[in-house]
């Protein structure tokens, strides 16, 4: 960014931040960009792909200048690995990297507070972080981290949604019994029970547009192979881009639960440990990126992103957009993750069509 | 014991061994009793009682001889909770403690032959359990440990058979992804595959009169509740009084699970870890229990039993046959086991009955 002219710094939250100026010292502010950290035994795209692309974007400027400014933020802490909590650094451009977050602990004991010291910034300034000027909007490139443009055979995804989620805990209790002494008829087998739900689970989100629902996580009490379990536990994540089909969804998910229990003679417990609701795209944005990718000769594609972005985060403050490229067979967080060049090129291409649409509407 | 004139004493293996002398010097000898070992947090009646019992049948013949000695045998390790390894003690008897079972180690390193020593016995002097003299057969009384006799009203239940079983591990491996951005028409979930496959384990065993088939343990991997599972293993332990039911009825469950793989674009893998025959109790000796158990004026009920016992080992060299017990509710292996003392009463007088039954045939 530097030998591109830009002034860079890196905030009090450790964001890495690059500005191109615009035409006027006054100008309002266009932020891009993606973050700059991953997870453990990942791949080399997810995040920091993103904010390599919004360089590459404002190289291919060449040095013009744009009736706004351009700020490229790399931002720092995406995926709440070591703290637990996710989106720290996109908090700290909205103001909500408060005191009760910098004294959340990893897991050997450290805040995140002393991690912003060790890492050599100064956590009392973290207002500083606050996005205080004008800004149009945000639009974060990414990998889709999903199958769905591969299976098209689109390079682009235009994202017009982050959908919302529902994640619960739930138990079956049963009664535990002995394997070989017990008659099929007079078992409780809580076992039983919560495979007749995960089928009930994937049978609603299958007959429902758009739903996903998953039961990724399962375990068994007291786990022997020769005593009937007496309960089941298992996780539930249920997603959707309308809020109303999640909650109907998780509605009817859980109805399902308890007539299986019921009918098995069991008792069947949930708690909701979080209920996100959708965060959409600004649509004078998203029509702005449709453009764009129209202008740059690739096919239109609308989606939603079922994974959680830094835009959500951002969407609190500022007009948000997102550009998905191609995550071929739909892998990430893993080393196989993969983008393909060409992608790539369709997504620099991509933005700087963006930046000439914005150009108009702001000239 | 000793107040009943026995002679008693423990064998290398820690087996309580009391013996009741016959008419004659060279009698026969009957073998009768239980376990006097159990698992961790268990109820007071599994095993012990059908040792306290057999004192009570032998106490109930007032000092009385009989045409042949009675040898009551409290075994010391029925569980294998210590070691991973049941029967230590009626091993013993049949002579199959043998050097590699004594070098089995416990969870702190400590062999079966430093446990001998700490208890001051001599594993050296292994053989000196083994069985020698002419013995009649072994009748061994027992809690059902299941609900089936509390289910039916009925005190006592003679059994038959001692059932086989099949242990296995299975595996199902799909594709981990993110439970987000994954359709649910690109999944190929660990978790819904053995889910179902749960399912129809179940419907198998409730179409099959007489067998049981259980998935008692089951996990998932990674086992995060926002990740699609790639992985899922669990447990399958699969009963019946029949071996060839059994085992057609394990090879319907394996079918069905390869074809829910094969359906759902999943591989499964399967590894049997143990296949263990069922044990027939004597023909004859089963009709004189139940002779004894009509005289003492109780419900006839043939039956098997779905647990192992030391009757199955013994049952290698010496004819046996076993009497249990209700358990009420079906409740074992818990603080909450119960027996009724009408029942014990039924059981003791049983066995007085029973040794007037071998009386006739041994006069």
């Amino acid at each position: 960014m530097e030998s591109l002219g830009m002034s860079v710094s890196v905030d009090s939250a450790g964001n890495l931040r690059g500005l191109h100026q615009g035409l006027h010292q006054d100008a309002p502010r266009l932020l891009i960009g993606s973050h700059l950290d991953t997870v453990p035994c990942a791949g080399a795209f997810d995040g920091v792909l993103g904010v390599v692309l919004s360089i590459a974007v404002v190289e291919s400027l060449n040095g013009r200048r744009l009736p706004f400014a351009i700020e490229i933020v790399g931002f720092s802490e995406e995926e709440g690995v070591r703290f637990g909590v996710p989106f720290i650094g996109s908090r700290a451009l909205i103001g909500t990297l408060d005191a009760a977050l910098l004294e959340k602990k990893d897991a050997h004991g450290r805040t995140v507070a002393q991690a912003i010291r060790d890492f050599g910034l100064d956590p009392s300034r973290m207002s500083e972080a606050i996005l205080k000027e004008q800004v149009l909007g945000y639009l974060e490139f990414h990998i889709e981290q999903g199958p769905v443009l591969d299976e098209l055979g689109l390079p682009l995804g235009v994202v017009e949604a982050i959908v919302g989620q529902t994640q619960a805990r739930v138990s079956f209790r049963g009664r535990a019994n002995h394997a070989g002494t017990t008659p099929m008829h007079l078992r409780h087998d809580a076992v039983g029970a919560i495979a007749e739900w995960i089928l009930a689970v994937e049978s609603e989100a299958r007959a429902t547009p758009g739903l996903v629902a998953t039961v990724g996580q399962m375990e068994t009490f007291p786990g022997a192979s020769n005593v009937i379990a007496g309960e089941a536990r298992a996780s539930l994540d249920v997603r959707h881009a309308s809020d109303a089909q999640r909650t109907a969804g998780v509605d009817r998910i859980l109805s399902a639960a308890k007539d299986i229990a019921e009918r098995r003679g069991l008792k069947f417990e949930c708690s909701v440990t979080e209920d996100q609701q959708t965060v959409a795209c600004d649509p004078n944005l998203v029509l702005a990126v449709e453009k764009a990718v129209a202008h740059a000769g690739f096919p239109l594609h609308r989606m939603t992103s079922g994974a959680g972005h830094d835009a959500m985060i951002l969407a609190q403050k500022v007009r948000v957009a997102m550009l998905f490229l191609r995550s071929p067979s739909g892998i990430s967080h893993h080393p196989d993750e993969r983008v393909l060049p060409d992608d790539v090129a369709a997504a620099v291409n991509t933005g700087l069509r963006f930046l000439e649409e914005l150009e108009k509407l702001h000239a």
